[in-house]
């Protein structure tokens, strides 16, 4: 099965994903981790071109196909081979990212941004996609401000959230809300219920 | 006016540039040069993600959407606010590049090259395209194989050729096929013919 993890910045979506394989790993649980934009040797060239806080120049389209073409390669090398082997694939941000960041954040509309993205993707969707669901202006950490993306205004972020929350209406369930606690523990037990309903882990 | 040219590796395209330009300068006819995939400081950095000989894995639509996404932000950066100042712009390599080298040769389909584009161009097309119109075999030169492009196979090299010619019995004329000569003056001389021909140049 095919895990994706979705959320706004700063709300502990990578500490969730390390509790999560540390579960895994703890209960003997095989799993494929990859994260977007980069996890192949081509896509991570293509993350440093996207995350480089020097393009500042750097048009909509052109962040939008870079994210892209970074995804064609993950699921070309990584993805769709360890699905084709039967293996459980967690990845930290996909499509959805684009849809919540360039789609709804960026205006440049949902239906370009999916566009941009089947020849990407080339029909595979998560089978769960589990969503942190807090809004980053009421989130307790703050930004690192480290890259192209975590610069962006505090009002940029909530229309990422805003995007998010509108994804998961047409999602025919694939997109799980999971409500973060202040206490990450308690937010992976939340996780790992989820997916074991979805019958992606035991 | 927009003016590009093509044509295949080693038949002498980037010296015809080059010559063109020098005419112009001498007669005081001022224009915009660039050159496909780069003359942006982003397009160059994707531009090394493509041309790196050591990224052998990557797969063919994650190139044609690198190459879509370097052309996004020259068309947005460079050739259209170029074209709404008035003035010429001479793109070496285009679209018809990606048509030929990726639709045609690598055999992804003319469909999805031009769907996988659309948003890069956003309905800008050349005015006239200058195609050098030299089977590569029949070349004169020998490729340097320096970079992933050169180091492809003859029979390759000779199917880009082949879907240049067929782009060409659709462009409605914009694509005007040059027949090069041994003396690269006489070949300039057509060219400068051709593009005062189409009002491009005095």
């Amino acid at each position: 099965m095919f895990v994706t993890f979705e959320g706004c910045e700063g709300v502990g979506k990578s500490t969730q994903v390390r509790l999560v394989r540390e579960y895994l790993e703890r209960t003997g649980q095989a799993a494929v981790y990859v994260r977007e934009p980069g996890s192949t040797k081509i896509s991570e060239q293509i993350r440093d071109v996207i995350a480089n806080p020097e393009n500042t120049e750097m048009s909509d389209i052109t962040e939008a196909m870079l994210f892209a073409a970074s995804r064609a390669q993950l699921v070309r090398e990584v993805i769709r081979p360890a699905l084709e082997r039967g293996e459980l694939v967690i990845c930290d941000r996909y499509i959805d990212s684009s849809v919540a960041y360039q789609g709804y954040a960026r205006g440049m509309g949902v239906e370009k941004i999916k566009q941009i993205n089947a020849p990407a993707i080339d029909g595979l969707l998560p089978d769960v996609t589990i969503f942190l669901d807090l809004r980053p202006s009421e989130s307790w950490r703050t930004l690192k401000n480290s890259d192209r993306m975590e610069q962006e205004s505090a009002d940029f972020h909530d229309r990422v959230y805003e995007g998010y929350i509108a994804e998961i209406a047409t999602s025919n369930g694939r997109i799980v809300p999971i409500k973060p606690d202040f206490d990450k523990k308690v937010t992976c037990e939340r996780i790992l219920e989820a997916l074991r309903e979805k019958g992606a882990i035991k």
